[in-house]
């Protein structure tokens, strides 16, 4: 067994503290990895806190996470010690079922092990995650990082990078399309810098005036105010895509109205029930309502190879470990821009 | 002015009665046809009642229509008289919008002309529907019906049939394909008949133990009871379309959960809100929530077409015109199976 150092949390109402915690010892298929820096991510504060009742005790987050490869199983082929990687949200999955075959790991109908919180199948208990100076892995879910970006930013992409990223593949998004990106925070900011990298007519969707100018500077080619009625009825039957970030349960009837026939808009935010979803608003012109969540293991690194190309990382603010509690404070009032990622170095001194 | 016998309501709260209506004389483009059988759909109710706050009276419904030509112009060249054909749900669009062009003309940019309640573009007023022994329609909108089928059940198809049979081949619906039909009404009779037709293996979902026996003889393989949450806990994620003709607001979420990843369940009944959409069940493993209406003509005549080679007609039951407001009172009770259709010989003796 491997001892590493992580923070985390002993029960829903504890803050987050220095704990030490037990990585498995390498096996031939694993990478070990020291990291250099780990994402912080709404779903991290959900899991601390216990909002989806399966909160496993004690609670490691993390699953935005980048470092360097320190040692490699002896079936290892992919990585070489030194090497910059990334690991997301998911650290394992059966590799037989028709979702695996398929690339789609994170619906394996065996179910797919996820980074912290889930089932470990090589040790007792459960698995733990970034916040952490070390993790083991196999190689099949460690993800290939470009020493061209700012690395430390590229942490956030395991996350709300493929979460925004695959949608806009899936519906395959082309030059000239029109895109709109719903809500501005760590997934619309990605949403934004995505859509325009793919070519399409980007169009930020905000309640907030003040959100505009930042749009903008993410790339976005316009705003549209969704409080000003006029202004949603002018794009009324306009839109080839909508990718809805809204976190929360919230009316989408306003932003159905906006699609153009057979057009359809994701959600990859709100895991809540929506207000009353008028059927009308889809059976005129046959529009569609979806979801999505994050990506499979080969589209995350499409992803990683895409933000080489086109030099796009996440908008971060750095943090040391020991800042997590505010960090989360003010991710849960919308105070960030747009992710937090944690300077592991500080766990480590 | 062509003067025809009608049976229509001059108010959301009179009852119908016997009225003469003008019809439009002949025009170059038009066929006029004599009305034999026209069915009975539950929008005629609600245009009746004003439940869509949009009526104009008096109101004459009526969209599924069967009649002989009487009568073509001079610059019709697809029918001639005597010919057996069939008017819709549409009798006009501005046939050159991108909607009119890809054969979608009930989302014609310049908005189609309903069968009845519609703006006239011909003569003052608003359209007047099939309850009527007469109808004059420009041969765009007419179709074309084998005189091998059951005529008088044929009828319903040209709403209840389009409005079920397009979303099944809009979304694909092969041989090997498990097919869910939610609710048995006037629709979902029709869904069942033409999943089957296409090979599907064609699952009735019904709240109602006693619909299983008539569902199996519609063509269904085989029945869930909705109510029994075991029973459609089995067949979680095993669903490659799921119709769902529930005519008014419901939670779909158990529905939902029926699908395979990436499949949809399209809604062709409810245009009203949806008890809270949990957008949890479209985001995991990224389904689809869509809705469907009508058809376009040239899919109309195609369905009519298939109707014909694998001998598909509604189940009807028959009243004169003048059992209309009995009818209306049984349909919004669900006690038709599956479909009334006047006999239009009942107006003109």
């Amino acid at each position: 067994m491997l001892e590493a150092k992580a923070y985390g949390a002993s029960s829903a109402d504890a803050n987050f503290g220095e704990m030490t915690i037990d990585r498995r010892d390498l096996h031939d298929i694993d990478v070990k990895i020291d990291i250099l820096y780990c994402g912080v991510c709404h779903s991290d504060i959900h899991a601390k806190l216990n909002d989806w009742g399966n909160a496993k005790y004690p609670i490691v987050p993390g699953h935005e996470i980048i470092g360097k490869v320190t040692e490699v199983g002896s079936k290892v082929s992919k990585y070489k010690v030194g090497d910059l990687v990334g690991v997301g949200c998911m650290v394992d999955s059966c590799q037989e079922c028709s979702a695996c075959e398929e690339d789609m790991e994170m619906w394996c109908e065996n179910g797919s092990t996820s980074t912290y919180n889930s089932k470990d199948k090589f040790l007792d208990g459960h698995t733990l995650g970034g916040y952490s100076t070390t993790i083991v892995v196999r190689e099949e879910f460690v993800l290939s990082v470009s020493e061209d970006l700012d690395i430390k930013a590229v942490a956030p992409l395991l996350c709300a990078g493929i979460t925004t990223y695959s949608p806009l593949k899936h519906w395959n998004i082309q030059k000239g399309d029109k895109v709109g990106i719903v809500g501005l925070g760590g997934l619309g900011h990605m949403g934004i810098k995505f859509a325009a990298a793919m070519g399409a007519e980007t169009v930020m969707i905000t309640t907030s005036e003040e959100k505009s100018k930042d749009a903008k500077r993410l790339g976005a080619d316009s705003v549209i105010i969704s409080k000003d009625k006029d202004q949603m009825k002018e794009h009324n039957n306009s839109f080839d895509f909508i990718l809805n970030t809204i976190p929360v349960g919230h009316d989408v009837n306003p932003y159905l109205a906006l699609l153009k026939r057979d057009k359809t808009m994701c959600l990859v935010g709100a895991i809540e029930p929506l207000e009353n979803v008028h059927g009308g608003n889809l059976i005129l012109r046959r529009k569609r309502l979806a979801g999505s969540l994050i990506g499979g293991i080969k589209e995350t690194q499409e992803m990683l190879d895409f933000c080489a190309e086109h030099n796009i990382v996440s908008d971060v603010e750095m943090i040391n470990m020991q800042d997590i509690d505010n960090a989360f404070e003010r991710v849960q009032n919308s105070d960030v821009k747009y992710r937090f990622v944690i300077d592991m170095e500080s766990l480590k001194s």
